[in-house]
């Protein structure tokens, strides 16, 4: 017999029978070795706003201007998580809290791998977020507040949602009857309304301006 | 008001007052992209077999071989992966199966992100596994099955837990007093055992020069 797993990636190796012949080995491609691979530092950027203030179109523009600069970016979307990680969720408090810990859970695996994770979702509450924050080390969590007055995003409407929230066929929802409570220390805020009006290229490059400058896209 | 996210991706976006200036873009960047990046395709490698098989030990060889030839990969653990995304759940059936289906969830979006995922988990039943590989499209889930005889893991007990399982302090033990069901079609099966000895970077290997002959280490 050989090869024994000893748990956390350390490896024993013995020959039993006539001789004894143990060896240790530590896995040794961690987070640093994938990033110098992909010359870059794995983060989250967490994109938090209510419906309809540009979250998923800002995370696609973000996403294409890194792709642009040969970095490896991924989208985690929360509707989109919602068919298949977290279709066993239902728009309940505690499930709506569910999903977003669990997307931060997968975020800071991605962020782990390398990549620069986008998480796109509305994510009202500070509580949920900053749990979201505390599962990265200081710096690798980067919180983008869309902050676009509640009656532009109504709208817009771009989903008919707030439409049918007004109509009480929606409970819950975000900005109508449940609350959502802005970023006390987001690292980027990007305020837009009626009179501020920049296109989401523009948007996504505050938001590169800002991984270049803390050293995200380099190893 | 000027953008509007109408979902999927789909942007429009609208000047509001004088003029009306309609344009629409798609999310640009998709797997494809991804995968021209990193100059190789995304795929799940789905390790399974009994407890103390060498599951943790070839992935981290796997990862080490791909790491090597400039691949990105990364490893999901079954046992690490309980500490962060299935922290909630427990060792009974269902949390097992549940753990399984997220797992299962997860390496879909590191594949989607070009990501060769590299799962290492127990998984002993086959609809189990088998709903994971529904995720996929045809191909990408490769399954590896450590063919190891459980007097060989039980001899090895890395974690000591067979002795507990024997010893009724571990209940429904995959092997001791729950059912492993070996694959019937996996892509690999690596059979180990008192006579069969290969080392894990020679394991590595088989699976390396599958993914290579199946055009998984270029885009």
């Amino acid at each position: 017999m050989c090869v024994v797993d000893v748990g956390n990636g350390t490896v024993q190796t013995s020959t039993v029978g006539n001789s004894s012949n143990i060896a240790w080995h530590r896995c040794s491609v961690g987070k640093s070795e994938r990033q110098e691979l992909l010359n870059q530092k794995g983060c989250v950027v967490w994109i938090t706003g209510l419906s309809g203030s540009g979250k998923s179109t800002l995370a696609c523009a973000l996403g294409h201007a890194l792709h642009a600069r040969g970095k490896l970016a991924y989208i985690l979307d929360g509707d989109n998580c919602r068919h298949g990680l977290n279709s066993d969720l239902s728009f309940k408090a505690e499930d709506r809290a569910e999903n977003i810990r669990r997307i931060g859970e997968v975020a800071k695996l991605f962020s782990d791998a390398g990549v620069i994770c986008i998480a796109s979702l509305i994510s009202p509450f500070r509580k949920e977020r900053d749990a979201c924050r505390a599962l990265l080390p200081e710096g690798d969590f980067i919180e983008v507040y869309m902050d676009v007055p509640l009656q532009v995003c109504e709208s817009r409407d771009p989903k008919g949602l707030y439409k049918l929230a007004r109509a009480g066929k929606i409970k819950g929802f975000t900005g109508i009857d449940d609350p959502y409570e802005p970023p006390l220390n987001s690292e980027i805020t990007l305020h837009q309304g009626e009179g501020v009006c920049d296109s989401p290229n523009t948007l996504a490059e505050v938001i590169v301006s800002y991984l270049e400058r803390k050293g995200y896209l380099e190893a």
